[in-house]
């Protein structure tokens, strides 16, 4: 039998919310809810005086209650008939953070077995046939197909195959599977 | 400037010692040392009725305090001169071993940066130069050069390079630098 085709499937702003978790620090600072035409092209912590939530990824937890992001244990479940979903997240800069995203996909997604979970500092040492990120500086040194997955900070972004949430990223792989299998 | 080369190299058995914790852990369980001839081809716990061994590896601290391999720090070191090393090591089976072995690489070797840090649960999903690692099923799907280092239970294994020790591995990469200045 052939091998399920590979899929890099980042955490941050892919299938976890990290969005909210800023925008929710943001407002406990600064008493009111940032606008999303002041986060248009940024990242929460990049808004004037917001640079030191940044240090909050160090805290233990921070990672741990991030919510899911819509439609996303779905459509994994669904990809995982025709691929071999991988979860390949940067986390070794934060050493508390390692464990809480552990946990988190316990929790949430516990149909991917651990032999796919990695957790690394840079993506450049991963090989797959897709990866789907935020990040257009993990996907660019990627050998297989790039899917960038909307996020505020990446919306100028225009080197790459957009997804803007997880029913087109079902539309996509749909598509490609009809492809695998004509 | 071309890149260095890039290493993958593994953490248990290679710059870790964990025959030395198992056997410490046996000499407890069953009141004497086992003798090397006793586990020639084997890991400990593979030893008559050692099994449960094993799941010492879930617990917390296990991974912590295991002794660094002879002359692995310099010899990272000098390699460091010439090539890009980053540890890739499994740790997503234990849940509790991430944060330790995370720890044991900042106290052992600290002057490799969190970026070159991967653990993972399966080492297919890498891509490198070199991979120097005690395990067959490691190097075997690796697209680089395959260097296995010696452990007891890989002693039959006769696939790949051999290096027993941390100077065969520096000698290996001071013919392999030299070849790549020629």
């Amino acid at each position: 039998m052939k091998s399920k085709p590979r899929i890099c499937l980042d955490m941050d702003e892919v299938i976890a919310d990290t969005y909210a978790k800023f925008i929710q620090l943001y407002a406990e600072q600064f008493g009111r809810t940032p606008l999303p035409a002041e986060y248009h092209g940024k990242k929460i912590y990049d808004l004037p005086g917001a640079k030191g939530l940044r240090k909050r990824m160090y805290n233990e937890g921070f990672f741990r209650d991030l919510p899911v992001m819509d439609n996303a244990i779905e459509v994994v479940a669904e990809l995982q008939e025709n691929y071999d979903v991988w979860i390949t997240t940067t986390a070794t800069e934060f050493r508390n953070c390692i464990i809480d995203k552990y946990d988190w996909l316990g929790e949430h997604f516990p149909f991917i077995p651990w032999k796919n979970f990695v957790f690394c500092g840079d993506k450049s040492i991963l090989r797959g046939d897709y990866m789907i990120d935020d990040k257009a500086k993990n996907l660019a040194p990627f050998p297989g197909k790039k899917i960038l997955f909307t996020a505020s900070h990446n919306v100028f972004e225009t080197d790459f195959v957009r997804v803007d949430n997880w029913l087109e990223v079902r539309d996509y792989f749909r598509a490609e599977t009809k492809q695998l299998h004509e």
